[in-house]
């Protein structure tokens, strides 16, 4: 199930690459490498300094918003957060000092607009979200038991869930296809949730929970409340814990999209299974500080993971800072948010108005900090191998992308890319994109004698008003939501 | 193997407190308590506050050091701590930033002496030392397996090998009996070392390492190097990992005593297999900022930690301070490291010398925040239970303690006494500590009938000149080491 990653689960690698010095799952460990770990490596020994290394890599690959570190520093460096007492640099309760959970609820009351405030004692804060969910599959499965999540998702999950806690991930494979049912390319449905269950069951795998992400990663797809509520019944029919993860919710980057946190819903169908995840990694583009915090109303959850969070503690300067942070609404508001969200507008327009005038198609939405975009066209074969190759190219041309097999996505060559970086790296990025898919494109086209005609039939997903993706030479199809569409006026 | 836990593996246990929420393993991680929790549950709701609550409790169980908060506070408020640059605020390499390695590794090269420059690309950073517990033991072990330890020790390893891991411990008991082999109370012998490790191997476990505190806490023990040497020499020949606890290595208060880190030996039988592990919770009394390094040459076992280490991972922020910290020698030298020795040995003499004039005997040592402390005559039986009731009285009469249960000692009636407190606090508890020996001795005497006798012979331990009793009524035995005895000259 976790066929992401290299043979976690083959005897005969382990045999192999196996140490004398590690037990058996140490081993799986150390080899367990997400398909993109190579271009990682790769990225950090060369990646571009304006200065130092021009020639060094773009990074397009990781989800972290480059957009507003000026803010960020001059608030973190602000003389309110020198403060250091005592209580600080003693061991703290591990769930988080109470002031953090107290700010923590305080906060999530406002920004998911609660109907009633929120309880700091259902707060419980870890060093990131990753160490959420591995917390919470522990408590949830043992090992062996799985969790449930549609694809294509943000795949460090399947790591955080199985190191420690040997939690395998069950998909439901969305796709881009429109048909009578999906009015959306890669629409999560109830439906599609069933069939999952249903295949994991009939193969012995014993389904705990189900994962959502919202805004989606990579998708950036947002849910309706109506949505939101069909998988939150679905869940409850089936006894299934629901892992709400919160992560982009400040990243909605235009009003003409919103943003429901679950917790904003005045009646959840199953309270005692229902925990949202949030933290200021993405939101607040702070990936290093490392501060997630897990809200749930279940007792025996917040406390078996609270056993584990010793394991996950951040350090009280940290917990004093953040308090700050998150109690500054008047900050946060007047000043962050809103040049975070131009900031992002701004940048996600310049790469969309690029893609667009490549004619690569790509889902047009207003959250997150990247677009997941449609290379299906450049691939000789439709195959991971071909998107991988093509991954391989876009680094040997210094610029890093993550491509779908990452995402666990089931069709073959789809891409994100992630803009929140300042102009000149986009420019010289998308520059590299360019010079790669033209190269790629003449090389299908002369190499393998491609028919001209199947070059300019650019992909297989169908069209639609919400969607991604119009034919060559051929306007938009008609609809009402014309700012999803891209138009591929020339290349 | 972990009884001082609460029924972890009894089925009946779990059925009758299980969770429909939680998974099996969930259900045991919730109920996992360790004896001393139900004092620090009343401790955290009763904290002795001189101001805010004088008739709360004072804090002598938990090993903290709070004797230098002040030197803390305004070296960490410093202006060279405030920095802020992006990698700070972006995500780092999971093993820690490379500034703060090369720090790590220049400051154990300096401060453990040495023979040659530890290198950078052999440390890995952790929120903590818990938290290198329980990514070893993950990587070493195999569910079920084992780690070797000698008893009495940190109970706190006992969870973090546990929890995430599933590794038990199997214990090498030591006693305070001097005897031939023993020359002071509570000795690690190679003897006692393959005894417990044929007693595993009989009964079927498997153990895949040694771990060594030193000095060793509770007992304030430092091995000298020909014993670590002995006890390194061991573990080779019977291919044990040794994880070598340094967390006190700074806290040497008494220039009589030297310490011998495992990293200033100039040859290690088997430096594949021997992880050292320091922080500066202890030596550095800032437990609240999570900060932990393990250093190993052993290259499979450094890379499959790193896998987990974005689940242990701090913040950028702290690497930046620590870094700081750790690189200014003359402030460490100069002014930390004398005041915080002379504060330590100033409150242990106090402490000591409290003992001596209760006829309380202690082990003698220069190391640590703690004192061993043998109140076996204070019990009417000689069991668990009785220690527990003792420590609950000095709970009921506002003083925790730590009972010797929670070392898994083997002998009933030690109590570990953290002194590192000012001293109007040290002063306050030991009056509380007074009033309940007193009172639990009248009720022994009056109540029970014991012969009066049986008050005035104290104890069951030898006497020695390295050990901690001496018969009331009588001097110290002759010996070399008078600085190491207790009189008892009255109570």
């Amino acid at each position: 199930m976790s066929g992401v990653f290299s043979e976690p689960n083959n005897p005969r690698a382990k045999h192999l690459q196996g140490s004398a010095y590690l037990s058996n799952r140490g081993t799986d460990i150390k080899f367990r490498h997400g398909v993109t770990e190579e271009f990682m490596v790769a990225y950090e020994a060369d990646n571009y300094d304006e200065d130092k290394n021009p020639n060094g890599i773009i990074n397009f690959g990781i989800s972290e918003n480059k957009l507003c570190f000026d803010l960020l520093s001059k608030r973190l460096t602000q003389s309110d957060m020198h403060h250091i007492e005592p209580p600080l640099l003693q061991y703290p309760d591990w769930r988080g000092h109470m002031f953090l959970r107290e700010e923590m609820a305080r906060f999530l009351t406002y920004y998911c607009k609660a109907p009633t405030p929120l309880k700091p004692e259902n707060v419980t804060l870890f060093n990131g979200c990753s160490s959420v969910f591995s917390a919470l599959a522990t408590v949830l499965c043992d090992p062996g038991e799985a969790l449930m999540i549609p694809t294509p998702f943000y795949g460090g999950i399947s790591n955080s869930v199985y190191l420690y806690g040997n939690v395998q991930l069950v998909f439901a494979h969305l796709d881009s296809k429109i048909t009578e049912a999906n009015t959306r390319p890669f629409q999560l449905t109830v439906e599609k949730l069933k069939m999952a269950l249903q295949g994991a069951r009939s193969e012995g795998v014993h389904v705990k929970g189900l994962i959502l992400i919202n805004p989606q990663n990579p998708l950036g797809d947002i849910y309706s409340q109506e949505e939101l509520l069909e998988y939150l019944e679905f869940a409850k029919r089936h006894e299934l814990h629901v892992i709400l993860d919160e992560l982009y919710m400040l990243s909605v980057f235009d009003e003409s999209a919103t943003f429901h946190s679950v917790l904003s819903m005045d009646r959840l169908p199953d309270p005692q299974r229902t925990h949202v995840m949030w933290g200021t990694s993405k939101d607040f583009g702070v990936s290093g500080i490392r501060f997630g915090a897990l809200y749930t109303e279940n007792r025996d959850v917040s406390s078996a993971v609270a056993k584990l969070c010793y394991l996950h503690g951040l350090s009280g300067i940290i917990q004093y800072q953040m308090a700050q942070l998150l109690r500054d609404h008047d900050w946060i508001n007047q000043v962050y948010l809103p040049t975070n969200h131009s900031r992002l507008k701004a940048a996600h327009t310049y790469i969309t108005d690029e893609l667009k005038t490549l004619g690569i198609p790509f889902l047009n939405r207003n959250s997150g900090l990247y677009i997941w975009m449609d290379l299906r066209r450049y691939l000789r074969t439709g195959t991971f191998e071909e998107e991988l190759l093509l991954c391989r190219r876009f680094l040997d041309n210094k610029v890093l992308l993550s491509c779908g097999k990452g995402f666990q996505c089931f069709e073959p060559g789809w891409f994100r890319l992630v803009f929140t970086d300042k102009i000149h790296r986009l420019q010289l990025g998308m520059q590299r994109i360019r010079q790669v898919l033209q190269q790629q494109a003449q090389e299908l086209h002369q190499k393998l004698s491609v028919p001209r005609q199947l070059l300019e039939q650019e992909g297989q997903a169908d069209s639609t008003d919400e969607a991604v993706f119009v034919p060559r030479q051929q306007g938009p199809t008609s609809g009402t939501k014309t700012r999803d569409l891209i138009g591929l006026p020339h290349q």
